[in-house]
């Protein structure tokens, strides 16, 4: 059966079963952010968990790294962020509408039917040329009567200790990436790791949208699963494309269906100018295509700012061959917000049962559900027993116990969090200590002993 | 055998083994800033999953949540952060330096022999008074010369959008709590929990503190682990007991010593006026007792506040009993980075052996340590078995390797970072399936089959 998948839908799931909240929502809200509920939080830190165990745990290539958000000023200064890392925002003067002049651009490529409609990198003037030569109006009232365009700085800007003074000034970070490179040295010398290797981070961003939106998938503050990869100039193609499968097979593994994904490696006009080579993993969001990972070969291009400007030798040496070098980098950037999102629309089905009925189900991997098991007891009188099991397999797994309404009743609830199995609890476990465990995707029952469960659940959160 | 344990022995062992760094270090560093580097993530992040595991997952009370770290403005202002969360400072005329009045008086005390020195709540008033009737000189210039008084908020304020007016201005949280409680009803409604039941958060907060220090024991950014329980008025106090003792047992779970622990019950001029009881459990740091945990009892204060100032119905309805009432609330707020850091200095130790020399070994808590074993082959013949134990184990624990050095040397540097299982390949194995196990703590060494490694380092997790 297909099924029409809308945000509304989804958002509306998150709001009602506790996934995803408004953030400051008896406030009135904060402009698009969002607080994770009791389910989200539990979802949204097994993906993170995921993604550790296999960017770090299992890579005898990585290791982890959790630097600060604040950090000191010269390096957004030599990053480029400083002097870069700004929207190109235009006012309408008719209706004082304020608009980001790329995003105006990339609306009326797409609304032309534009394959890819991308306007990074564009300078004031281009963005300027293509809106006044494509006649685009303002989208509130009509007019063509534009200020000009001025860059707008997305870092949030803060300042630390008593006085605001430019010297006490200092950014939220808008990427993670960072506090990797001017960690690499620290790392490498700390941990012996030899080149190859790489640096693995989660953490929390903040950028200054202009224009968030889209629940979940554009957010001012978000979390970001960053990779540093540090390999030997001219291997950086091959590893660019071994991190390319890597992460592809990390969505595959869990699920997400390669309908709705797709590879889109950056033509040269869309490369920056210091990029060997760029690919992004889209997936197919019910708004349209949208990033998940971009995978960027960055050549020796952030090590070399942070060299020149810190003065600090940030160059490796091969003990093997005695040869000195910057390391190139392959960096893989995954949103956990966007990536968790897309696993809760590729998991989202309804589904109709054999009595006509329809069930919400959320066919998450075991080892992303936020429960892994629902403990049900038939019979208020099968409480103790019950209790007694959810404790047990509470000290390995995070379990639910439900005791009210119809089993029916507690299996579509636990459909519709994703949970993979229900265990109920009859008069007969009293008897011989088995339970019976349905199988959230085929709704399949099998009876089992209580000393095998926790097994049988562990087993499924292998991927 | 008993070992003076210093903050810079902790401080050298975490910059040269990997655990903490000096944040931005390339750029000259970020007043008291640092970064978990591999082993300090790691580390960390199972203090965060052990306390998780205890207060969310084992707990049937409790639910988890992840709130948003830029909150609407009126949530700051209904908590009483905007209008009263401040230092007292004050200047020295002569000299130009800058104090907390409340630490020159608690400092003061200390040196008097004053057992609790706190100056908690006192009114600028009150602190003007004590510098002067006990001629408290500027330390620095000797000098008794002070300006008055002021407030100095310690929230970090920025600016969301794209002017910088008192509408978009935004504050960094200063604390976890108040996304709890804006979230109450909604957690509850999703949840479908009772009261008594509690929210648990772990995340970051910062405050822009004048004198941070003492290592990662107060830092501008931190994170904390925070629970809010909300429990019937009148059954607060025998619920504080029970948080008090949960708390503390969970300390003594994971190898805190006793009489490196104390809980201080604050006394009546001490309490908030809002609070029916508060406790904190203290450690013993090598700079003198410093609180870990403060189990507050805050009644139904804060829900109060944000009844009143955002207008919504934050009362809760016993459905057994018909009996409506804003809950109380019990609050066991921990430091993310404080508890690590007093894991490390508990686990810390120097030992002499047999043969004269010295080893230094954190005896961490397996569920603690970064690594949970090493994998050691005894040559490097025997590398290629050895990498399919490390693979195979690197599907379940985060393992380390190592073939480099003698094998003394190598257990030498798995002790100093507390890895508890250093696992011995020698050429037996390739013949017998079995590998040596070496015990960090009691340094004896056992012969298991490769197959039982596995539960053998999963049955230590346990606690």
């Amino acid at each position: 059966m297909s099924v029409e998948k809308t945000m509304d839908k989804i958002t509306i799931l998150c709001k009602n079963r506790g996934f995803i909240f408004p953030g400051s929502d008896i406030y009135g809200g904060l402009a698009n952010s969002w607080d994770y509920g009791p389910l989200g939080v539990e979802f949204k830190n097994n993906v993170k968990k995921a993604w550790w165990k296999k960017f770090v745990q299992e890579s005898s290539y990585n290791v982890g790294l959790d630097s600060a958000i604040l950090m000191n000023r010269e390096v957004w200064v030599a990053s480029g962020h400083v002097g870069g890392f700004s929207d190109p925002l235009m006012d309408c003067k008719e209706c004082k509408a304020r608009f980001r002049a790329d995003k105006l651009v990339e609306d009326h490529m797409t609304a032309n039917g534009a394959e890819v409609a991308s306007a990074d990198g564009w300078t004031n003037e281009q963005l300027k040329e293509y809106i006044e030569s494509n006649n685009i109006v303002c989208p509130k009232c009509g007019k063509m009567n534009y200020t000009d365009i001025r860059k707008f700085n997305l870092m949030f800007k803060t300042f630390q200790g008593v006085t605001e003074d430019a010297k006490s000034e200092v950014f939220l970070r808008p990427e993670t990436a960072q506090g990797i490179f001017v960690n690499f040295k620290a790392v490498q010398r700390t941990s012996r790791k030899k080149v190859p290797f790489g640096i693995a981070q989660i953490g929390k961003s903040f950028r200054n949208e202009i224009t968030p939106g889209n629940f979940t998938f554009r957010t001012r503050e978000f979390e970001q699963m960053e990779l540093e990869f540090f390999c030997k100039p001219g291997t950086d193609l091959e590893w660019h494309k071994y991190w390319k499968d890597y992460c592809w097979k990390f969505l595959m593994d869990l699920n997400v269906k390669p309908e709705n994904l797709r590879m889109r490696d950056h033509g040269e006009e869309e490369l920056s100018f210091y990029s060997n080579a760029t690919s992004d993993i889209e997936y197919l969001f019910p708004f349209g295509w949208g990033e998940l990972w971009g995978i960027a070969d960055r050549t020796d291009y952030d090590l070399n700012k942070h060299q020149e400007h810190s003065g600090q030798d940030l160059s490796y040496l091969d003990q093997a061959t005695n040869e000195k070098y910057i390391p190139y980098v392959i960096e893989p950037s995954l949103g956990a917000d966007r990536v968790t999102l897309a696993f809760l629309i590729e998991a989202y089905d309804e589904e109709e049962l054999e009595d006509g009925d329809v069930r919400t189900v959320l066919h998450l991997h075991p080892a992303l559900a936020p429960f892994k098991a629902a403990i049900l007891p038939l019979s208020k009188k099968l409480s103790e027993k019950a209790l007694d099991v959810y404790a047990e397999l509470s000290k390995k797994f995070n379990i639910e116990f439900d005791e009210t309404g119809s089993i029916g009743k507690r299996y579509r609830r636990q459909d519709e969090i994703g949970t993979p199995y229900c265990i109920t609890i009859d008069f007969d476990t009293l008897e011989d200590g088995a339970v019976t465990i349905r199988n959230r995707d085929t709704m399949e029952q099998e009876r089992i002993k209580i000393s095998e469960v926790e097994n049988y659940i562990q087993k499924s959160l292998e991927f």
